[in-house]
């Protein structure tokens, strides 16, 4: 079958993968599944996997197929599964999971002692098909388009993920800031909206992406590039801070907004990533305010979310591309030019 | 009356403040209270007040009065206090508040909108008597020396508050570091070791401070002087990491030890300070762990600290000394030269 | 002034309160605040005020003016107060507290250890003016109706108290039951839609109250008198039950319905009342539910709700009646024949 | 094998179950562990499934093999199987779980959509072997007695998981209630103390039980025999109430305590069970507090409960019977003639 396969580390993106022909999986673990890929997002993470930044967090043996964001139809399954069979559309938790240790047993699926993550440690899904197992695939609902849906498998669970811890301390009155309207940007700014009744700012260098988010219920916008962003939240927010802020991009420049932005006892999400936390500890202190890491999101989540999805509260912007145009997808997004999330359909 | 002085900000602790003839403080609002001081505890927040450090974040005029960390004996009350009269003995909540802003009506008196800090935006307890108002004094039980509990007022709140976070989300099994067993630190591990039934590893440059954290209750002791603290936190914790850290040292090499020691979803609580956070997003993204900064803690925190103290589970090593010795007070502790918790008897 | 009184406890309430003649209230302490009433809901407390059932959980001294629920505007205030000044326009919490007992510096209002109750302890709002404190006023945008928002002083903040609970254990896919659509209940009901992504079903005797719901975003509707109610919650949950019911009646019937009703681990909050909870131990245990009781709520969270009024969040019912007409309303709400709230003009 | 099973429901506990030679049970699933059964707990529910008491809330064929608090050595496990293997010293979780339902996935083993209870709902563990699965196995520790552990699996796990979470609700300075002395609340009581710095009361009406609860680190105790209990609480907590209290009795008497002994705010954990709760549903809104039951624990609760053990932080009280002593077991339980916890040796 073909694959997009990342050869060796590099920063040249309109170059990086080469479509291969390769083995097609094969199931040979009573729990294994394998999915005809329909959908398979381009992902930040992508970027970031083909300039070499996951190699010291991920053991990677390259050429390796990459795509972490995959949805289709089950094509054969393993003895022992009773979850799918063959022919349910599913869409696949980003990382398969052992279920026996104890972060599995508390549901803690990113936290496996025995993971593995098709697309960073182990072939994903920009292929024809994947080999993934049980414990990773969500039966979908009838109707749902697997194309459409695969960006949430993990740019909704991210984003999910982070506004659940954040909306657990929003109250009515209080402010929440989104960094970033992106592909994970625009659906967290919708999953927050949903899940709490917070007055919402977004923050991005693009006025398309701005008004993006005021279509999908940002109740005031600001642009780096024309204002000073931690002024105008001050005074969005009558000098107390925005309670909770969710960082979708994680540079230098966006993580550093905490100590001006953040309510006392409030958190900074770091979500994106690229970027340094650079800061005196006596920031943290004086402000009382966290920066929380977030990483992908359990299980259990990525069914809330589709339950979400189901309920008609995020409306998710995509565009499609075939394998072939991989490259092209990779290199667009490393210079801004994607709305929404780029969709690769094998 | 007598009180230690800041008059410029200096990085010679020896000489940094003056013993001056000042008015003594009087009742002028009806919510005031002044208190005779009968112990003011130094702290390393002392030192950074006079190197300068806390210009940029508190209102500071000089010459001002230092000593954040009070208790005495109340000697003169407005017309509305009824919580303490003449005569009681009390240990200070660090801060005035005023009891009507938002924060104040959630507990919340260190965020206080109209907050007056003694010893840092005001007048402090490095004197005969002290300012302050009902909202801060805590009575004593019967038989408490107020010499003894004072540096509970600051030292004690802050390790208190940090721990009572950390406390909530460690489980039997879980792995606790707490590093720095100074003045807060030794607190720290007494309320620790009294609120959960975690195993904890204690982190200190010097051998003495590891001896009085096993005779307080820790489990393991390391020195990074002589081992490898993340390889051997590694081991300690089964590779697992420890699930929550509180780091009472603050620098630049204990806050980079986050992303190789705490477990997957931890914390690493900032509570001393000096040095920098500084790490790649992409470090707090994978290991999912948070920096949370503390800020002293509530006024009910210090009751619950009262509480402990009351029960036995806390025993808080300190040593004496005369307002005459206050500048020799600063220049050991900036050496690390003292053991627990210096006490200023003015 | 005038004034609506209780002379003695009866169940005849079409006569129930007098209209007095008596001396209105001034400000003696350096914290009153003396409130010109515009509008003081009827609530069903009122109904069982007048039939004695808090006699034995309230000091009560007859004559006394009942109406706990007011809203108007500020004509005296006492000299330490701040927070408010002649002429604002202003929402009261329930109840006067002392602002320095502990439950008052965790913001517990209602726990406070020297509450007074205006309207089932000391003399209440229906009368021209109302005395209460600083500690209870809260200043009102501009232009929010003073006799619209009354209500919001009681029926909403303890809906809203309920729902927060509720909102914090509800996920994305979760199921919550609104029991009761009247005066609490269908402002409970938009709470839980604007704080929440779960699917509501609401459950009211009248098929007017459960149109009332739809409208105002409840996905199903039962009522008890054509359906079984356990049986129908189970089909809309596929079996699993709801996570969370709100019981906005507390009847026999109602509080009878959580074995059958409520998901493992799950919710039943009692808020209204007048029955029983009675149900084996058992039941409790195999099904790991809770009973919730649950009283009014904090000041802060009456700030919460003013400003998801503010949003446009909630929409208030209410009908409108002269301080003559009192007894008429007692006796319309004992027939259930209020629609939303009654609000009383004085 | 011999098995000690019930043939009929009945309330002669003398005579209620009978040794029958049974075939041994067999691995026939992948997932499928056999234990030769070296301890097995005798629990009051053992008297109550005798009684009839489960049939409506657990499918029940007799006769069944009782016994739901085991422990002892792996002797076949399925193909699938790799937590444990064939000569290792295991703990049983209660129940067997799928796995693979939403509340599996999120940890909640008790909630399991497809779970079997053996002891309960099929065979259990008062016989020289117990069939259970992966799932429900915990290797234990070198040198653990598994006789001697055994009780921890039902009595213990169940009493960990109500204490659990009433200490995520206690702050120094708070008071906690525990009722019952016996099998459950002698390990209760210990649990709290270590993982909570709050004072306790324990209540029980043999004195011996009390003096036990002394021993094991209650700081109060009150017999309901010839002391006023909520009187002594109420003078304990110095008008206050306790903010928890943990029910191992669950009767009558028991539950209706709460209205006078819970704190604002407070629980009162239903664990044992037997009688009724009984309250106006105006108490439970007066004082704001709940009814919680409570159903054995987590399988990572288990985990937890065997490091407190580990750590030395609970002494578990048992004594020894032969399965021919069984029915006397059965009835000296119901005559309150066992102190802590009967295990019987298979």
């Amino acid at each position: 079958m073909k694959a997009a396969r990342l050869h060796e580390y590099t920063d040249e993106m309109d170059d990086a993968l080469s479509i291969d022909d390769v083995d097609a999986p094969q199931v040979n673990q009573a729990d294994h599944v394998v999915v005809d890929i329909e959908g398979a997002g381009w992902c930040q993470t992508d970027n970031h996997v083909i300039e070499g930044m996951w190699e010291q967090y991920m053991p990677q043996d390259l050429p390796m197929t990459l795509g972490h964001e995959n949805a289709g139809t089950v094509v054969a399954v393993g003895d022992g599964v009773s979850v799918v069979a063959e022919g349910d559309q599913v869409i696949c938790h980003p990382v398969m999971t052992c279920g026996t240790c104890r972060p599995c047993r508390l549901g803690e699926d990113m936290y496996c002692e025995n993971v593995a993550f098709p697309g960073l440690s182990t072939d994903g899904g920009f292929a024809e098909s994947l080999l993934t197992n049980e414990r990773a695939v969500i039966p979908l609902p009838d109707g749902v388009d697997t194309t459409d849906i695969a960006p949430h498998a993990d740019a909704g669970i991210t984003a999910y993920h982070a506004v659940k811890k954040a909306a657990r301390e929003l109250n009515p009155g209080d402010h929440a800031v989104v960094v970033g309207i992106g592909g994970l940007g625009h659906i967290g700014l919708q999953c927050l909206d949903a899940m709490s009744a917070t007055t919402i700012t977004a923050v991005d260098l693009k006025d398309s992406a701005l008004d993006l988010a005021t279509d999908l219920g940002a109740h005031h916008t600001v642009n780096p590039d024309s204002t000073d962003v931690a002024g105008e939240i001050e005074s969005i927010t009558d000098d107390v801070g925005a309670q909770q802020v969710l960082d979708f991009v994680g540079s230098d420049a966006t993580t550093a907004l905490a100590p001006d932005v953040v309510a006392a006892g409030g958190d900074h999400h770091v979500v994106g990533y690229g970027g340094h936390v650079h800061e005196p500890a006596q920031a943290l202190v004086n402000g009382e305010f966290s920066y929380r890491g977030t990483l992908v999101g359990q299980y259990t989540e990525l069914q809330e979310l589709v339950a979400l999805v189901e309920r008609g509260d995020v409306d998710l912007r995509t565009s499609r591309y075939g394998l072939d145009e991989i490259n092209d997808v990779a290199a667009k997004l490393e210079h801004g030019e994607i709305e929404g999330r780029a969709v690769i359909t094998p």
